[in-house]
């Protein structure tokens, strides 16, 4: 089954490729419009998604993360009117030479083809994924949650409603409706249709995409994220960063997991820390080398232990080291990092430009926080998916990692010398 | 033990990831001096390695292949000296930006980190990889043919010299000596410390790759290239493209398989290619549509299969078929082509560019050659492999082709808004 999938998927895709920008946008106009049109049949079918998850009983914060209503079925079609306003990048000329030989050369962006994504329980993946691909003339072939099993069905009837009325392949954007997890198997050999596999979920699914996947994998989204607080910085201004990177969003990829300070300030910085962290409810889990100033403070404090450095905390937790200098800072960042995100903090010219080059993160910041990692803080418009490997696209991926390229070359009945 | 190998590989990366432009052409100077003045012990492996696949009844072509004299080697440490001249993508700024959050940002060049690369019997490629490698800031674990075991050997030592008189840690260049066969599904999955994995050798190479490898892999090399005559050509000048496409370097990637002929013409161009296959020593592999205007003239010709159409030929054969139109010819490579060169030859603007827009190759050419599918012939300086991939790099891969780019982003103790 998948096989025809892709086969129909890759015949789509050819047709996608040779659109232009304004007919793949009155696609999406329609999309949009439709969407609302005929947001009852997509709210009852998600009634029923909701009704299966309260009985297995999902977390109310589950619950709401897969619950559709008028007024969020609205926002994303006019997330996916954004995405019409968004430059398109396919046809866009990256560079070109005349070589002496005669040849006139020329590297022009192209669709990558067939994009498969694999994704979790958020209804709105579906069409966000769908109009990121359409616009870059992908076709795409969905693998949801099966808690999102009706309200997917749904969606991608309207998208395909959408794509057919402007005379376009309903297999541009398809979705594997059996919950079979075979099928996920099936998907990651499918090599001979699938360009390119983006799994937006957990360390597991990267990992089962990673180990088995014979298509190419972007894999990312686990951000272990670390702040160097260099022995120069203003503390107010160190603590609100600091602040802000742990509680703005604990939830989100970018948010910080660990704090490192430098020795030089540890005694006067930390007490003012956990002074900080109290007040915003955070946890803090410090080494030994921290302890001694955190034990007395406001803020709880655990002992620190090897997992807690190496996994995502996802909550209002946070650890604490204190280190000897920024080559210890870097050290621990490559030990226990994920290549992620990761900051300093620092007056100091030399100390900022070291831990820029040799801190080797998708996104390094100075001075900044490390929630910035993300496609619209970027200027990219719309956000496919967030990678940490370091091939095609590091860091957010806008709708430039959905395209690759082609060399042209133009000669006169040209023979290679 | 590749365990250890890769740990020493990833320190060794970040030394060389903060090196200068300076400092790694200094490091390939001598690398190229040391390989002339060491010849001799490199020359006595060779011989070793030369009596052994005299031995095991190796063909003549693939002795040349492996023997090294002290003018290859002369040539091979010019190839070295060669690198030092091209520029270092390393440190480009590719793009940056002033976000309305205060947060400057820009998008900086590095080295991937650590490059594996798997290769078959041909000595010079241990120095190619590792001159590429130094120059972009990369280490390097080598696995080559068993082969060339002695020859690898005694260049790896030399290479690490010259990287220890620099103050380089040895480990950025290191060979897999042991020649056990498990040791490259380990090596597949090394993934926590490889960051991109260069199969260099047939398909059956490149299928493990793809299959066990859980490190992102680039793919190619293997180039089932198609020229559809169009029937507007001026025949003298497409026999003469059609003829260096087959006959300059049959056992190239790039060389031609298959001619697809338009139908207009058929019946006046076949029996000319015929002509001119014969004077070249081609034999051709006529389809239905095209025995009958072939069977009578002077070349060779045989029924085409199947087969015939799907692998390479890197021989003196070529298919021929007649198409009806420009669709046909499409639908033609996009079943039987593997992305990697075709071309067009056609007078109309049209054609030309209804065939770039619809041909999803690596290199398309319109009036050219397909052997111009080079590192060299696009002005590369160096090529590293030719991908038929879409992801990171596609066609011929320079030195650009072995970094990735970090975000940097600057503010002043900013918090995201």
């Amino acid at each position: 089954m998948l096989n025809e999938m892709g086969k129909a998927a890759k015949a789509a895709s050819w047709q996608l490729s040779t659109l232009s920008t304004a007919q793949k946008n009155r696609a999406l106009m329609l999309m949009a419009d439709m969407l609302e049109a005929n947001s009852q049949s997509i709210i009852l079918a998600n009634e029923l998604d909701m009704a299966a998850a309260r009985e297995s009983g999902m977390s109310e914060a589950l619950l709401d993360r897969l619950l559709l209503t008028p007024a969020r079925l609205s926002a994303i079609a006019s997330d996916v009117r954004d995405v019409c306003r968004l430059s398109d990048p396919v046809g866009q000329v990256i560079d070109g030479s005349q070589q002496d030989s005669g040849l006139r050369l020329e590297r022009r962006r192209v669709p990558l083809g067939v994009i498969g994504v694999i994704y979790e329980a958020r209804p709105n993946v579906t069409i966000d994924v769908a109009s990121l691909c359409l616009k870059t003339g992908n076709a795409v072939i969905l693998r949801g949650g099966k808690e999102t099993h009706h309200t997917n069905q749904a969606t991608v009837n309207v998208i395909q409603m959408a794509l057919e009325e402007c005379g376009l392949p309903k297999a541009a954007v398809q979705a594997i409706e059996s919950p079979d997890r075979a099928l996920v198997a099936e998907l990651l050999r499918l090599d001979k249709y699938v360009d390119m596999l983006i799994p937006r979920g957990g360390a597991a699914l990267h990992k089962l995409c990673r180990e088995q996947s014979t298509i190419p994998v972007i894999t990312g989204g686990i951000g272990v994220c670390h702040t160097f607080v260099d022995e120069s910085v203003d503390f107010d201004k160190a603590l609100t960063v600091l602040e802000s990177a742990k509680v703005q969003r604990p939830s989100a990829c970018n948010s910080l997991e660990t704090v490192l300070v430098h020795q030089a300030i540890a005694a006067r910085f930390l007490p003012e820390l956990s002074d900080k962290m109290h007040r915003a409810g955070v946890t803090l889990h410090a080494s030994e080398s921290a302890m001694p100033y955190l034990q007395n403070g406001p803020a709880k404090v655990l002992a620190v232990t090897e997992e807690d450095y190496s996994d995502e905390w996802l909550s209002l937790d946070l650890n604490v080291t204190v280190v000897d200098d920024l080559d210890a800072a870097v050290a621990h960042i490559r030990t226990y990092g994920t290549e992620h995100s990761d900051a300093i903090l620092t007056r100091s010219i030399s100390s900022a430009d070291r831990f820029v080059r040799e801190v080797d993160s998708s996104a390094v910041y100075v001075n900044a926080s490390t929630r910035f990692t993300d496609g619209g803080q970027f200027g990219l418009g719309a956000e496919v998916a967030v990678s940490t490997q370091k091939l095609h696209a590091r860091g957010p991926m806008g709708l430039e990692a959905l395209t690759t390229y082609k060399w042209i070359g133009y000669g006169d009945d040209l023979v290679r010398p």
